[in-house]
């Protein structure tokens, strides 16, 4: 199956968990689930949903090195976030076993926005 | 199915545009598509489309950051590449859907050249 | 099938080449292999498995650029290794053709210890 998630960000740069709308969407029980971002200047990526400061730092160190405006040449002031998506990535595959997404305690699907906030969507398909 | 495209790079670093090549190769109605890089001081990203100066902010803002020259140990002076490689990623998975690559109008699957020129391919299965 | 591998890391951080160990599990002659790290403060790339000093490079760039202390808010204090994790990836995907991981001659699977000595894991998934 492919589905898509609507996802509302609310700030500029946003790292938002979106594993348990995944996980409700898995319909087979083992395989792969690939969890997709269309948008270019937003990407997926893995990594600790327990303590919100990893998302605070990986956001905060990524504005640091590529910050908004560094004389880029792209007119629409947002090479920024096209940059931070390529580096992230566009897309996760994670492994489904008994009908579950098989990550670890620690571990959650992030989507991040880079150029927000704005409308977003994820596509999963299993 | 499992097929090649043959690229041929003109610079040390390049993003060079290959989703039309690996629509042509798109065998089936639903699934995923692997387009895989299999070079070590080069890779695939999905990124921007429609302004050829989003590919020269990433390139530029690449270079600045991982300069080619920097006390590297390794004696083939392209480790800047391989770290690159390492951040890009050897590869990206795309949705199928209808037959067709299931990407955003804006994005497009880019060959990232980091020690070119080159006579390189990418790897497409289904 | 989804298998497991054990690895135990032995600094803080390295790169573990698991090809070997990886293909000695393909029990199909076409299809994918997803090989994935269930950590946050590691990962996996795919790169060159010849000269041990690219190893060297990559992590001598990566502490470069991202020190283990610079005022992160996560109290862990290894912020440093939950963001290269985003930047290297949790996964890599590799096609199999003839019932061999199909990857060039200078490309090897690597598990990306960021906050080692542990005890960890792969999970393999074909």
């Amino acid at each position: 199956m492919i589905k898509e998630i609507n996802i509302q960000s609310t700030k500029r740069e946003e790292l938002i968990d979106v594993t348990s709308k995944v996980q409700e969407l898995i319909d087979i029980e083992e395989g792969l689930c690939v969890v997709f971002c269309p948008h270019t200047t937003a990407g997926i990526t893995i990594n600790e949903n327990a303590d919100p400061d990893v998302n605070k730092d990986i956001l905060m160190k990524l504005n640091k090195e590529i910050p908004k405006d560094e004389g880029y040449a792209h007119s629409e002031g947002n090479s920024d976030a096209h940059i931070k998506t390529s580096l992230i990535g566009s897309s996760e595959t994670i492994i489904i076993e008994n009908g579950k997404l098989k990550l670890e305690t620690w571990q959650g699907i992030k989507f991040a926005e880079f150029d927000g906030p704005r409308n977003r969507k994820v596509i999963i398909k299993t």
